[in-house]
């Protein structure tokens, strides 16, 4: 884990969300290796794992397809990163920012010069990423595509993506000597902490999510995979940093804690 | 062919060089039409032509396979041209300019827009084009790769070089023909909500922390400016909806209020 930490805080991850073809694993691997990226997550992949097609279809990238790594569910997959980027074939009906695949390539290398580590994640090859999915994600990525023909190949996908990134990498890898500048991608100063994880901002909804159950937050079980969707885009795109979850899940304890205190004649909520 | 320079004259064609595998051909008449490009030009293909394996590989792109020219010989292909863009995964001991997809795409954008039709020729899976046939170029591209795995797909050449015009030209057309999503100054997609005004986020503010003061949340006294602080940065930096600052208000009065619910063995928060 502290080698693929700072392997991750250079380099982007590219994740793979139940994919169904071996032969899109090894293009994609093959697309990530032509543009010098080598961390590939494979989430359910429909197929199992290994999968000789895929590793046939990567024409060589052999070291990518031999170290990717098979998660059960994208939680499980990023829980050491930071920013989540979802790329997704038309907007969804979501509060999150959405960039260019040039823009996404900017935002990342700002994050990861800021010390974040950082992923990009793909959906099936029929209908990409559902919505779950994409709400445990920060920002969604469109690439523009003539809006006749939008469908994308997964492995066009990581191309794009990839070579968004790699050109921006190597431009800048052309200026500076590989010591840029800490400055977190949202303009943010972050002193003295650093910015939560996955698993932490995961610890977080779990808190918050069992607490509103308990409270009865919830009044309909058909809406509540919505409002929870809803609760953690707004808190993805805070961007917290590890302290800042603590102070939530504080803020939190503290609200369903006080009716132990002896104050009967509090004002009310 | 009276036709086709009309087309010719606003987009630019592809014309694939003696292309050894169907699939391929179908891959690249997907990529074309992922980015509005329809002129293919085939010169020599192995298989022949019509190729059924094209077809399936097209992914529904069938106007490219069935608008597809054949050719003998790139020169045959190319005679209406006035610029041919030879794609290139290495430099060639040839004096031509050298561009990257993105300065071939701005310098075919400005030929094109002076009259002049244009084309980017992709040679052979295996060796690409042969010296003669760059030499019936104007230009060279060569895609920013990684030198230690640098071969490019046919098709994913196509695609990014497809990508760098569409973009350029999806920019220059204002990329907005009435279909682009409504996004705010943040980049924030808004569907059915509008941004929280200044008095809504106060209102949740003093909620808030009306909610913590009566908990005793705040230990210190001189902590709590700051505290009040980092938790109104966070919240900020989310850039709430009006409807998500509804929601979250429903969250501080469920968290507080579910104590006067008859649940003496709840867990504990």
């Amino acid at each position: 884990m502290a080698d693929s930490v700072i392997v991750n805080s250079v380099k982007p991850c590219i994740i793979l969300v139940n994919p169904q073809l071996g032969e899109n694993i090894g293009t994609a691997a093959r697309a990530m290796a032509n543009f010098g990226l080598g961390d590939m997550r494979i989430v359910d992949p429909r197929d199992g794992w290994p999968n000789i097609r895929a590793r046939e279809a990567a024409s060589g990238a052999d070291w990518v397809i031999e170290g990717a790594s098979v998660h059960d569910g994208l939680a499980a997959a990023t829980g050491d990163l930071h920013h989540i980027y979802a790329t997704t074939a038309r907007p969804r009906d979501m509060v999150k920012p959405v960039m260019s695949p040039e823009e996404a390539a900017a935002d990342m290398t700002a994050r990861m010069a800021g010390g974040q580590s950082c992923g990009i994640a793909f959906g099936r090859e029929r209908w990409g990423l559902n919505n779950d999915e994409i709400a445990l994600c920060d920002t969604m990525v469109m690439a523009p595509v003539d809006p006749e023909f939008a469908s994308l190949n997964i492995a066009q996908a990581v191309l794009l993506v990839s070579y968004e990134w790699y050109k921006l990498h190597a431009r800048s890898l052309g200026m500076s000597s590989g010591e840029a500048p800490p400055v977190t991608a949202s303009g943010l100063i972050m002193p003295d902490t650093r910015p939560a994880n996955k698993d932490e901002l995961a610890g977080f909804f779990k808190h918050l999510e069992g607490e509103l159950d308990t409270a009865g937050f919830f009044k309909s079980r058909t809406n509540r995979p919505t409002m929870i969707r809803n609760l953690r885009n707004m808190f993805h795109r805070a961007s917290l940093t590890e302290q800042e979850v603590r102070t939530l899940r504080g803020v939190i304890s503290s609200l369903v804690r006080h009716h132990l205190r002896p104050k009967p004649n509090r004002d009310k909520g």
